[in-house]
């Protein structure tokens, strides 16, 4: 079998950087960790680690990675029915490795699994990246499971819906009344600011082409932190698309008015996790199913 | 001179990540977007963009964007001065590039900026990155001004101190009462979830380090989202080091208390920017660092 010892060291460089916080996190010198990593990589005819700052993995080393991860996440599971095995692991708490959209952090993720974690001891570590890109997370490996707007599975996946998150295109008054006041057309579009997440953002260009039937270049602001994009449409910078759950109270006090009430865009959630039967993974889908509930329409789309 | 039609495609097509958005935003063809730019490497002798889902710059292509961004920045800059020439123009508006770190994107700096921009005309594009890794976005020229924790003047910049984010270490009370009833020594710190942000974040290890005097290896949840990280460490899964402006009305209703009261860390913040004088770019700063006094502590850290 593989030397284990090894492929641990590489993952703790991997995950922390560099080679001082791996040798930190394992309670070994730098240079044991070096050495291990070395010997992995003359062992394998590669390098697995392109040092830098951050250190990150090549094709290689990522793949190893991986590896590493399935086998630390199955030996906790282990772990988890034979307390004297626990006993003899590094680490007797698995951590769970999620893709998860920024607005889905933002809003409901960690509401509906903190309890569930809590209780089962699982430590989180979150990838954060775009609904539509999610699933990408599922197809290279690198994730256990991703909430993302893929309906169909990854290979080697199973997938559930969740529910939908509710999209509305929102502005302060102050702006509205300056670009749009005399309506919400293509023309006001081409010159009211909009604000965007990020190249991967399509929410805007959606509605705009709902409204509109047509692409229209308007002035971009790039944002991409959910705290800062709502702050953006809030303080007259711009107009965007924001989930209705985070700015419910901002629309109640009129710090936000709709561009065109009635008119949302629903965005339908999945999650994805592998199919690889891991006990406490499969829990873990069924309960985010079951909150996904209460906190995510349940009917289907506009 | 170099061809500037050519070097707007080549631009484009790295802002928007593809060439048919990038032909959208220039309102021409795809193939016309892709012979600019194929005639561009051409005469340059180099590949400039990394085809893929999203096209990135190669080293040679992001030289010529920063330059292409730069003369975007003087032409927006002589347009404010010649009404003639801004009608020529394609974008009327400047766009600013700046790296500024998470929790001040989260806490105060759209706030502080918003004014200024939406009186001016100025688009927005953020780079948000960790506060001590902000500076090396203005190293490498990507971005026009950076507001980092790097008080030395970057080669070709100026440096102004802004002020001050005060950390502090918190959790919810039950996640207090389980794990640190006894003390916050390091027995309890080696058994209680941490939340960081990513390898990047050392607060965490700082303040560690000068409550114990020691490293503490401590298992982690790693959250990069600013109110993801919040909830987290609100919803009894992990402490973490949030900004003290950020957490104060948890504070107040009890939702969170301090680990170590009176123990904060303080994390000083300067504005960094090209000493290439750009009117609006000086302007742009001298409004930051009066807006920061009333955003960020004046006071010397503690």
């Amino acid at each position: 079998m593989l030397d284990y010892a090894l492929l641990d060291a590489l993952a703790a460089v991997v995950r922390h950087g560099s080679f001082d916080r791996a040798a930190g996190a394992l309670n070994v010198t730098p240079s044991a960790v070096s050495q291990r990593v070395k010997l992995l990589e003359e062992r394998v005819g590669a390098v697995l680690v392109k040092r830098g700052q951050p250190c990150v993995a090549t094709a290689a080393g990522a793949l190893l990675c991986r590896h590493t991860e399935r086998v630390q996440l199955l030996e906790a599971e282990l772990g988890g029915g034979m307390p004297t095995v626990a006993g003899a692991l590094d680490a007797s708490r698995p951590t769970l490795r999620v893709a998860v959209n920024d607005d889905s952090v933002g809003t409901w993720f960690i509401d509906a699994v903190a309890g569930f974690c809590v209780e089962r001891g699982i430590l989180l570590d979150l990838v954060i990246d775009d609904q539509d890109h999610t699933a990408q997370r599922m197809r290279d490996g690198s994730v256990q499971g991703a909430v993302t707007t893929q309906a169909e599975p990854v290979q080697g996946c199973r997938s559930t819906r969740l529910g939908r998150m509710r999209y509305l295109a929102v502005c302060s008054p102050a702006f509205f009344e300056r670009y749009f006041s005399a309506g919400v057309g293509r023309e006001a579009l081409r010159r009211a600011p909009c604000v965007e997440f990020n190249p991967k953002d399509q929410l805007q260009k959606r509605f705009v082409r709902r409204i509109t039937r047509a692409q229209v270049d308007a002035p971009l602001h790039w944002i991409p932190h959910v705290a800062g994009f709502l702050r953006c449409c809030m303080s007259g910078l711009g107009w965007g698309m924001c989930p209705e759950r985070m700015i419910a109270p901002h629309l109640a006090r009129g710090e936000l008015v709709e561009l065109t009430p009635g008119r949302a865009l629903d965005v339908e959630l999945y999650w994805q996790s592998w199919r690889l039967s891991i006990g406490w993974l499969d829990d873990f889908g069924t309960m985010l199913k079951r909150r996904a509930a209460e906190f995510l329409d349940q009917g289907r789309g506009a």
